[in-house]
């Protein structure tokens, strides 16, 4: 991967977020990860943004010394406690009186104060900027799609396993099944479940991100399922909404409409698409439908190194879609007391349309 | 606990830490479970400073209305998608012209920008305060000494398990081991472990952080497993290193310094104790034996909240243990290429003394 990660730096450089600066330094974990491939909880990266794209360095401390060797070799690494402290005094030493990038959205202001004196005492020029490596993350590379297609799989295997063992009963509770299917995700090659995994069933179904409790599944009930897989770094999410028995005219007619709106949305995803319009195409179905007082939040978000991350796909959102983005599409109608429905995928969006990474089927699955 | 986190609120506006302010807004989660009991993944709380300790608040958005409505009965609920700002309006609405404390270790460098300039607008004073809720948090509460006491237990529990079932055997790896204790520790009623349990075999014990491979464990292996369970949002961390089939005299040799090491460690907790002589107490008996160069890290942290909190205990860390004070002691050897030892407890420290938590014997045992 380290002729990817130094692509990626190479990127950051050339990148307009970054401003009129001679160097960044990036210390948020994920960011750090994405343009150098150290995993460790404590570092930071010193990118040049000149043409020479020469002497860029990582720090990190003591204890990850062999590590940071091997995730970073193409790096040489400075091993300090304080990590963006030691790379300004390396910039100082190369280049007297450099203008220094930090990420103004990651640093507090108590750690932005200790920074910025003693950028004054060695003479340089610190500025805050905001999101620069996260705006370049939106568009994934060849090795992210395919970590995320991997975390993906193991999800969709997770979900079929349970399903086909018959876990997901009557007489169960929610915990149980949460349990069953996050040690299943592990079974399956997961780094790590990629969020607290929710099933919520009955009345529960109703609640957008409940927490499993010991409620014990019924014959008759919705149990909404919202979970994913880490491999690499890289997440998944997924939500499958099952019917336990016979499926009541009700469940039927709001599964069907948010599946409809699902279709939808899923659809309106392209190259260039804009974000608030994929939102509307989603929602319009659940509103014409009678339902949009029930349907509560965005229609989806991107995936990658974070659960959440850019871009936001909700009514307010501004942008558009870049090729590579990979996001979900998750709405959902929620009737309070009774029971809800949300459908989502995870989705990459190529310059031939989007494909769906999780493929479990989304047809309304009575169990 | 509502009566505690009201109590944990007016000790925050009477600590000294907080300055010359009518109100702090406190938005680090952390901290804000810990002043109000709610759980949820954004809000902030504001309090007031002054003696009439009347109209406190919590802010949260629409997805935790009747969670925050639960948790935070006791509290008035402002419903808000940015909290803290929210927050800046309901102070300006009740104190005009009033002086405010924001968490500066917490609030990013851009989101202070716009909280200062919100304030400016509404004719507030912004202030930066440091670590005011985290030094409350050092000296645990009857609570909070129950929900650790109750994780220890589990970790204890899971261990035992897996001892019992021989799972921690040649021919299994350590990432078997690993989800084995963690599963078990789910069992044992853990809401979620603590931290990446670490399982490291043979030469890798000498790492201290190693992440589990599939490296598989054999006959003659120093094993080092390092884990703990989360109970009610509270920690526990234990080590214990165990040998594989007969112990070989180098093996006897370094663990039985490190039980001495680590016993100094524990002796030497006590009301008023100076961290940095806790930690001289067992560096002392490690370096005395002539290892002094294979011990390389400090000696223990605060437990609570979160896995690493304050107090730090190193040979750099100033200040003493307050009464309620939990801890861990962790001294380790680490021969590399060899393999190490580290023996780990987590320990409450009162007037009486300290007294573990955790309770797993700590002679060396030869499965």
């Amino acid at each position: 991967m380290s002729s990817t990660n130094a692509a990626r730096r190479a990127a950051l450089a050339a990148s307009q977020s970054v401003g009129e600066v001679d160097a960044i330094v990036v210390a948020d974990l994920n960011n750090l990860r994405y343009l150098t491939g150290f995993t460790g909880s404590n570092g930071a990266v010193l990118v040049w943004t000149g043409p020479s794209r020469d002497g860029d360095r990582i720090s990190t401390d003591g204890r990850y010394l062999t590590q940071v060797a091997e995730q970073s070799h193409d790096l040489t690494a400075v091993i300090a406690r304080d990590c963006s402290s030691e790379l300004l005094r390396t910039i100082a030493e190369r280049c007297p009186g450099a203008r220094v990038a930090i990420e103004g959205h990651v640093v507090t202001v108590a750690a932005y104060a200790r920074l910025t004196e003693l950028a004054a005492e060695l003479g340089l020029h610190v500025a805050s900027v905001e999101d620069a490596v996260e705006k370049l993350r939106i568009a994934k590379d060849a090795d992210e799609v395919e970590l995320i297609t991997s975390a993906c799989a193991i999800g969709d295997a997770a979900l079929a396993a349970l399903v086909e063992r018959g876990a997901i009963a009557a007489g169960r509770t929610e915990r149980q099944v949460a349990r069953d299917l996050e040690w299943a995700m592990y079974e399956y090659g997961a780094d790590a479940v990629a969020f607290e995994t929710i099933v919520a069933a009955g009345a529960w179904s109703a609640v957008p991100h409940h927490r499993p409790t010991d409620t014990v599944l019924e014959v008759g009930d919705l149990v909404k399922i919202d979970f994913g897989a880490v491999a690499g770094g890289y997440h998944s999410d997924m939500t499958r909404t099952f019917v336990l028995g016979e499926v009541e005219s009700w469940q039927r007619e709001i599964y069907d409409v948010v599946a409809a709106a699902q279709r939808a949305g899923r659809d309106a995803l392209a190259v260039g698409a804009d974000l608030a319009s994929i939102d509307a195409a989603a929602r319009t179905v659940i509103a014409d439908a009678g339902y949009g007082e029930y349907y509560v939040h965005g229609l989806g978000h991107g995936v990658g190194l974070e659960i959440h991350e850019a871009p936001g796909i909700g009514a307010a959102a501004s942008g558009t879609l870049p090729d590579g983005a990979t996001v979900t599409v998750e709405p959902g109608i929620y009737l309070p007391g009774r029971g809800g429905v949300r459908i989502e995928d995870t989705l990459v969006v190529t310059d031939t349309g989007a494909t769906s990474l999780t493929t479990t089927s989304r047809s309304l699955t009575a169990l």
